[in-house]
C-alpha cells in the first residue's frame, strides 16, 4: 500500500518559498491560454494566435533533421555532451555565422545551450549585478522579468509604432551612461518588427562612444543583448541587420542570442546558442554548468549536421517562410480592408518573425476599457485569440495586440476574418 | 568576405563580466579531465574513474527508450512542451514513485526539468534569500557552488566514513534552528554509500519539530532537498529509504531530485523531475519556466512510455545494476587484497551509486602532500584518473578519492588494478 500524500501535503503555503520568486510574476500567454483551451473543450471554434510556438502540423521540424536525431540517438549520443556544447555544432555554428551574416568568429565565442531562453538567462546572470541598470524597449519579450530575478533596476523605453516598435538612439542615450546591459531584439518579438540599418547604426555608436569613455574612467563596458532567434524569417523587403556589420568596434560588447527554435520550428527540440566574446561566453558556460540547461546531445549532433547541408537549410527555409509570409500578409490584408473600409482596426506590414502587430482603435466604445476587455471580446464573439502588448511589459492600453501565425492554418485565419469584422461591425454600429 | 571577429574582440577582460559569476568555481573534474584528454593523446593508457557519467559503449541507454524517442520525433512531438511537463510523463512519474516507492503523489507535486541539476538549481532559487543559511554534508556534489550562487550562508558539516559519510543528527541539529534549506542526498555523489533508516529518520523527526516550532514563531519552515537521483542503482543488502516513509509529517517541507540520467545511463537526454509540495513546485515551475530549463518534447514523451513498461525498467536495470555492481566490486576486492598484503589503501564496500571512495594513506610519503599530489602521481605512473573529494567541498587532504565506474569496461579495471599497486608498493618500499 501506497503512503497518500496528498492529506499530508497540508495547505498551499505560500510562506515556503522565497522572497525573490513570490514576486515572480508568470506567463500572461499561459493564462489566457487556459481560457482558450475551455472554450474549446465547450466545442468553440478558435482561430488560436497565442502561442509563439509551431503546429508541428502546420510547420513540422525539417525531416532531416529528424532523422539525423534519430541515428546519433542509435550511434549512443546519449551521455553528457560539454559543457559548453558539442565540438562539431559549435563549429557548425561558426560557419553558418561566416556564411549567413558574414561574421566570422573564434570558437571559444560560441556557446551551446538548451534554447535560447538558457542564452538569454546565461546573459543577465553573468553580466548584471543587482542593483544595476538593464534598459531595454518596451514591448519586448520577457525583459522584464529576466530584469527583476536579477535584482536589476529595468528602465523600460516606449517604443511608437511610428518607428516600427524600434528604440531610437534619442530615447536610449539619456540612459546609456548608466545601463550595464541593453536589450535589443531583431525581429521583435511581439511585433513583428525590424530595426533598421540605420537606427542601429546610430545606438552602436553611441555605445561604443560610451565605452570609450568608461574605458578611461575604468569603469565596467555597456554589454549589448542583440536577441536574433528569428533573424532567417524576414520577408519582403526587409533586410536583417547585425549591429557588428554596421560597428565592428561593438565586438568586445554584443551577444547574440540565436537557435534553431523559431528557425526550423523547433521550440521542443531544445538546441540554442550564444556568440559573443569569450571573456563573457565562458562566464555563461559556468552558469549554464550549474544551471544544467544544456542541449540534449544526439539533438547537439544532429543540428551540427543539418546546420552544414546547406541546400536543405535553404530549401525549408524557403518554404518556412512562405508558409508563415502567407499567413501572416492574409490577416494584414484582410485588417488592411477592414481599415478601408472604415473600421477602427490598423496592422503593421509584416517584416519579421511569426508575428503581426495590430491595434483595435476601440476604447471607450461599447464600455470597452483596456486591452485585456478587447481580448474577451474577439475571443468570446469571434473566436479570435490574440495577446494584449501588456504580456509584453507595455502598461499603457494603446489597442495593440501581437498575433502569432505558428500555430494556424490558412483556413482557420480566413474563417476567422469576417468573424472579427462582425464583431467590429457591432461595435461600432456599422 | 565575412567579417574576421577576433583581432576585434580584444583582450579577454574579466571586467565585462559581474560579481557573482567572477566568483563562481568552475568544476575541477572539468580541469582533470583536461589533463587525462592529453595523457590520451600521447598515447598512454589511461583507466578513467573521474567522470559521473557513462560511455555509451559499456552503457547504453535502453533500447526502447531510443526508438520511442524516434517515433515521438516523427510524430511531431517537436514544439514546447508544457512548461511544467508534459502531461504522460508527470502521471508516469507518479505511477512510478506508486509503485517503486510506496509515495502516492497527487499530479501537481511533478514537475519536469532538463535534467536533475535544473532542478536542484529550482529548489536553491525558488527556496533560498540571499543570506540565508542552507546546511550539507561535505563531501557532497555541487551544494557549495548552488549556494554561492544564490548568496547563501553555507554551513557545511564534515562526515566521516564511520558513518558512512552520511550527517548525524547530532552533527546537523546545531545548526538547524538558522537553517532554510537542509541538502541531503542518497546514495550519496561522490562516496557510493546510503544513508541508513535510522539516521534519516532521526534527522527527519528533528526537522519535523524544528518546523512545528517555527510554526508557532510564523516563521519560514526548513525545507528538506532529498537528492535521490542514483536510488535505482543499490547493491547487496543496501535498500534506498526516502524520508517520507520513515517521517510522512516532513511531505510538506520535502523535495525530491530525481530522473532519467542515471538510472537509465541518460546523462545526456536531459529529462528530470521534481517531486515535493506543490507550494514549492510551482514557483520552481515559474524559475524554471523563465531559465527555460526544459525537456525536450520528444524526449517527455518517450520517457513516460517507457517508466509504464514496467518490464522492460526492470529487466534494464537489473542489467544496469549487475554491469555497474561487477565494476565497483573488482575495485572493491582489489584494494582490499591490496590492504589484507600492507599497503596503505582501503575502500568502503559499495551501496549505491556508481561510485567507490578510497582512501590513499600516503600523506607525507615521498613528499606528496595534498590529495593533488596523490591523484597526479596515480595518473601519471599508473593510469589511474580518480577525483579527489576537495571536488566536492572537503578542504582536509584526507587522502580520499571518487572513483566513478560509468565510463569504463571490467577489462580496463583489471589492467590497472596492478599498475596501482606497483605504484603503492615504490612509494612504501615493499
Amino acid at each position: 500500500m501506497a503512503l497518500d500524500l496528498s492529506p499530508l501535503l497540508g495547505a498551499r503555503r505560500d510562506d515556503t518559498v522565497g522572497t525573490m520568486v513570490r514576486g515572480l510574476i508568470g506567463s500572461e500567454i499561459l493564462r489566457i491560454a487556459g481560457e482558450i483551451r475551455e472554450l474549446v473543450t465547450q466545442g468553440k471554434q478558435v482561430c488560436n494566435l497565442t502561442v509563439g510556438d509551431f503546429s508541428p502540423r502546420e510547420f513540422p521540424i525539417p525531416a532531416s533533421l529528424g532523422d539525423a536525431i534519430s541515428t546519433a540517438l542509435k550511434a549512443g549520443e546519449t551521455n553528457y555532451p560539454p559543457s559548453d556544447g558539442v565540438l562539431t555544432l559549435r563549429q557548425a555554428v561558426i560557419r553558418f555565422y561566416e556564411r549567413a551574416l558574414g561574421l566570422k568568429y573564434p570558437l571559444e565565442s560560441v556557446l551551446i545551450a538548451g534554447g535560447a531562453r538558457p542564452v538569454i538567462y546565461a546573459i543577465f546572470r553573468a553580466v548584471v549585478d543587482a542593483g544595476e541598470t538593464v534598459i531595454y524597449p518596451v514591448p519586448s519579450w520577457n525583459n522584464n522579468h529576466y530584469s527583476y530575478m536579477v535584482g536589476a533596476k529595468a528602465v523600460e523605453v516606449v517604443t511608437s509604432p511610428e518607428h516600427g516598435f524600434m528604440p531610437t538612439v534619442a530615447q536610449l542615450a539619456p540612459h546609456l551612461p548608466e545601463a550595464r546591459l541593453l536589450c535589443l531584439c531583431s525581429p521583435l518579438n511581439p511585433t513583428g518588427t525590424m530595426i533598421s540599418a540605420e537606427a542601429l547604426r546610430d545606438i552602436g555608436q553611441r555605445v561604443v562612444e560610451e565605452n570609450r569613455k568608461r574605458e578611461t574612467q575604468g569603469r565596467k563596458p555597456l554589454i549589448v543583448m542583440y536577441d536574433q532567434i528569428y533573424w532567417t524569417l524576414t520577408f519582403g523587403q526587409a533586410k536583417h541587420v547585425t549591429p557588428l556589420e554596421l560597428v565592428p568596434e561593438l565586438a568586445p560588447y554584443t551577444v547574440f542570442v540565436d537557435g534553431i527554435s523559431k528557425a526550423f520550428a523547433a521550440t521542443g527540440v531544445r538546441v540554442g546558442w550564444a556568440v559573443g566574446p569569450p571573456s563573457i561566453i565562458s562566464r555563461m558556460k559556468d552558469v549554464l554548468g550549474h544551471v544544467g540547461a544544456w542541449a540534449p546531445k544526439a539533438e547537439q549532433v544532429a543540428v551540427a549536421r543539418f546546420l552544414d547541408d546547406v541546400p536543405a537549410v535553404a530549401s525549408y527555409l524557403e518554404t518556412m517562410k512562405r508558409r508563415v509570409d502567407e499567413r501572416l500578409v492574409a490577416l494584414h490584408q484582410g485588417f488592411s480592408a477592414m481599415k478601408a473600409a472604415g473600421l477602427p482596426v490598423r496592422s503593421i506590414e509584416p517584416q519579421g518573425a511569426i508575428y503581426l502587430s495590430v491595434q483595435f482603435d476601440l476604447m471607450g466604445k461599447a464600455g470597452l476599457k483596456t486591452n485585456d476587455d478587447i481580448r474577451k471580446l474577439l475571443l468570446d464573439k469571434a473566436g479570435f485569440a490574440l495577446v494584449p502588448f501588456q504580456a509584453f511589459g507595455l502598461k499603457a492600453d494603446t489597442g495593440w495586440f501581437r498575433l502569432s501565425v505558428g500555430a494556424v492554418s490558412m483556413e482557420e485565419i480566413k474563417a476567422a476574418l469576417p468573424r472579427v469584422e462582425a464583431v467590429l461591425r457591432e461595435v461600432v454600429g456599422k
